[in-house]
């Protein structure tokens, strides 16, 4: 069972996850729960260190000081959920990430999980025991505090289901995987099941009701995944979330299972480049270099000159610096104008029925085509196109869509 | 060097503290340093466990979850102290109880040190690194954390300079140790130096500037403590604090080095005891079974019977628990009636000199008495004199003795 931090945002609420794990433990499973910070705590951390640390120089945020600090936040919810479930007369303790021990590798901030030993937690639960265990969080093999970079916690429950040979509930402030965002498109409708090539396409696609790198390790690892709501009563819950699974358990087959988008995009253009091989490896590697993911790519030539233009998308936050280095490139990349537009967006339609299905692509071309959504960018994969439209039809791009694929009426 | 919760309480303190760290880098010297919580944490923490632990169902409030829980805040100071001081060009790394190890014993909540196995810290400053070590927790030999209860980070502090070999330098928000407590007599006067002995009995007695078993651990390792401010920018101190030591190195010889008081104190009487051997056995078993310290004992016999009265003081917060026991008892004691009185004060003398000079106390009640200060309860040691005394009277014993001893004119 894993809580992000809204779900244990102050005792009351912790009181709340307290009878979710007695009723899993009244019937009848050994239960180990994952728990974020108190929502709100880890940015309060993160200010400390901003002030302090190599941010306060202008230098990247995260290190292994960074990490002692910002790892107490689970530290303490681990603590406190351990007490709320003995005062209900349960037996459970606590684990940090270092008494786990959750082995990571040493990227502080945005560490990687490479071994759980499982013994002594399975020894606990064996016992009886409830095992209440401080996401986030692991320890390098040489005994410093790392964390796994926001959103964290999703990945340490996988990980952790995974080294008891367990399944994972994920209870989260939605009571599930919806078709879209509910808040956008209100005929959005709760996903019974979805395949972990779906959901991981739709993670990596602005859906943020689970972190990717969990989808990713639930896939290989096949760890049975569900999501559903914290904020209702243990047993009053409508339904039973949605379960993330192989496609194969998947009876209901679907062309396409959702919509998502994301405005955390921004598109840089390059004009006038040379027209010969080898421009686009000066580009990417340059960004490559820098740590600046590039998500999607487009080519085009002018039409009246033998000149290239390019066009790729980074991650808001990116844009500065991506254009800082192309600017510092410029003589060498050989462009003539540069441009950054931030008022995109990018919507996806996901699908493992596209794998089969011809088509696909044109209903969305058309359903867009016929709100007068302009395509700026589009790229695909087997199970997901994406289109990159004017952020301001976001709204409009994503209810025509779900419409034209009959998602309201499954 | 250790820094208190008010010398760390934000951002810019942290960086005065690192400045003082600095100095004493650049004076050569290999430094580790302690730190508590930033002040209020260590409250906004207990506060939640109060909430959600065992006190919320009336069960003494400390244990291991409770650890887990209250440690998280010297850890947070730990991690930005260290990433300050690597700001300030200096190498530096945060080590927190369980990675030094700091063993302590099980006593969640107050444990004591057992062993701190040196060799990684001095590893670690030999090799120029300044260790930044959370004061106030250590580890259990089974990995639990474990605290050792307010005010512990002293202990700490002296704990490490015993296991590196070192001196330990207590900054605090006073500058040095007083003959009294200059907020009640504006002529108390800094003490140079001041014996392991003497310091003991002021902490004990009411003096807040060292914990009483940081004293206890210092005079049997026979660490050199100094108290000094850490509210001055170093290099700018007028003094250099108060030293620690043993009696011998104390060149200048006073009788008497300082007058303490404390207001935490109750009186409880008991009256109409049966006048027969045995009895007081009965009455401070019952306490010590229920864990209440019992400081001052006075028996008298009654005047006009064959019964006797038994005066004693326990800590403000016991009086009630120590009125219920005796209530509960009353019939196999065989008092016959039990008052209470919470406006008592005690006020002390100390100084190593009494050992060899006869007239101490004698200067000490003609000085009470010429002020009209009535003496409730008397209790001595070798190197201290107590009182018991109306608590109104407080500031005006403490100046009166102030002044019979000559410490205003040091």
């Amino acid at each position: 069972m894993k809580f992000g931090g809204t779900s244990v945002a102050d005792l009351e609420r912790i009181a709340r996850v307290g009878r979710h794990v007695a009723a899993e433990v009244a019937a009848g499973k050994k239960v180990a729960v994952v728990v974020s910070a108190m929502s709100g705590k880890t940015n309060e951390l993160v200010a400390w260190t901003d002030g302090a640390g190599p941010a306060a120089m202008g230098l990247p945020p995260s290190d292994d000081e960074y990490d002692t600090v910002v790892a107490s936040g689970e530290q303490v919810t681990a603590g406190l959920l351990a007490m709320t479930l003995r005062n209900m007369g349960l037996n459970a303790r606590s684990w940090l990430g270092w008494q786990v021990p959750i082995y990571t590798d040493e990227a502080h901030g945005r560490a990687r999980i490479d071994e759980i030993p499982g013994e002594k937690l399975l020894k606990a639960m064996d016992s009886g025991e409830i095992a209440v265990i401080a996401g986030f969080q692991g320890v390098t093999r040489d005994g410093r505090i790392s964390t796994l970079g926001r959103g964290g916690s999703d990945t340490s429950a996988v990980a952790i289901a995974a080294a008891v040979g367990g399944a994972c509930d994920i209870y989260t402030d939605v009571d599930g995987v919806y078709t879209t965002d509910p808040r956008i498109e209100s005929k959005a409708r709760k996903l019974e099941r979805v395949s972990y090539e779906e959901m991981l396409e739709m993670a990596s696609l602005g859906a943020k009701v689970l972190q990717t790198r969990s989808v990713e390790l639930a896939m290989a690892q096949r760890v049975p995944v569900r999501v559903l709501s914290s904020l209702v009563e243990p047993g009053t819950a409508p339904g039973q979330g949605t379960i993330v699974c192989d496609e194969e358990e998947i009876m209901e087959k679907r062309i396409v299972s959702g919509v998502a988008y994301s405005r955390d995009e921004a598109k840089i253009s390059l004009f006038g480049l040379p027209d010969h091989p080898g421009v686009s490896a000066q580009i990417f590697s340059r960004l490559a270099d820098a740590n600046v993911n590039v998500d999607m790519i487009v080519q085009s030539r002018a039409r009246s000159t033998d000149s290239a233009n390019m066009e790729f998308t980074v991650g808001k936050r990116d844009a500065g610096r991506a254009v800082e280095i192309m600017q510092g490139a410029k003589a060498e990349i050989g462009f003539s104008e540069i441009a950054v537009n931030e008022d995109v967006a990018k919507v996806s339609v996901i699908g493992v029925g596209m794998r089969s299905h011809a088509g696909v692509a044109k209903t969305m071309f058309t359903a867009l085509g016929e709100k007068g959504v302009n395509i700026q960018v589009i790229s695909t994969s087997e199970i997901k196109i994406s289109v990159l439209i004017d952020a301001a039809y976001t709204e409009l791009a994503v209810r025509a869509l779900h419409a034209a694929y009959g998602l309201d009426q499954l």
